[in-house]
């Protein structure tokens, strides 16, 4: 029988605290054969879907999103944690549990009017890739898709989401 | 005429201080073309090449090592800042110019006798690229390749990286 996605996803329990089973994205990457299943499973959803570019979420979202940018031949922009980029940025703050993050983005690198996939390796709370969302929409793109590897659908990232249209390959009933 | 990769680098005069010219790479990215194109230059330089996995460089490495991963049927091996990996790690102390920095893998991505093929955006002083060198030979694996997209000549990675098959897209004179 042929191996799925969530065959090469290493489940790591009680990590970062007891009752949490932590799913490694990583642990894809460490086979040429898992890889490709998960490249291949997003592209799929995305095909038929009108868009500019792929924008992708440091630094894990950077593992999956230029693959995809090179096979549906479409450039890829960066979403950076804060003073990472050389070149102006735009920004964004948003809360975390405990103090808040800054995201930023290369203002040329895109337009008003853009249709952007937002792409990162999991799906949690939501809170970064609403921050995102948001950021490309107050320059005036439009994101027509957000896509990731792996969803916990206990943290109810759907729910801050709300409005737009998401998908995951692997969606864990869990936290 | 057809562009080249070096079209597609936006150069930054006087940053981060004054006379030196940085380059971006992440501008590439920004044209679907111009990313194909360095891809392509990038899988062309390993053509021949016999190994069993691409080791990238956190965070820039990622954007141009997966796709090669994907295109060329390797595994991946993320090389990441400390305290960023989930499973178990071995890690590399390194010198920089005020202080250290430290980088780890996973200890179960690798195994003794891998051929290994380490892969950064950039090559400047070739400190980074040098420790996580080391951190693979000190782990039974063999470096048979060393890629990059830009090398600054003019900061001497290359004397650093001596005895390494040191390969670069675009090699810039000055620093």
């Amino acid at each position: 029988m042929s191996k799925k996605l969530e065959d090469y996803v290493i489940a790591i329990p009680d990590f970062p605290e007891e009752g949490v089973i932590f799913r490694d994205v990583t642990s894809i990457l460490n086979s040429a054969e898992g890889f490709k299943l998960a490249i291949d499973e997003l592209k799929a959803r995305l095909e038929g879907v009108e868009f500019d570019a792929i924008a992708g979420l440091e630094a894990r979202g950077f593992l999956f999103g230029t693959p995809l940018s090179y096979l549906m031949d479409k450039p890829f922009i960066p979403v950076r944690k804060k003073g990472k980029l050389p070149r102006e940025t735009v920004q964004k703050t948003y809360d975390l549990e405990y103090g808040t993050a800054t995201i930023e983005i290369h203002k040329d690198d895109v337009y008003k009017g853009e249709k952007i996939v937002l792409l990162d390796d999991l799906i949690a709370t939501g809170g970064s890739l609403k921050a995102a969302a948001e950021l490309f929409e107050e320059l005036g793109c439009e994101i027509v898709k957000v896509v990731a590897v792996i969803e916990l659908a206990g943290l109810n990232g759907r729910e801050v989401m709300k409005g737009y249209d998401v998908d995951s390959v692997i969606c864990y009933e869990g936290k």
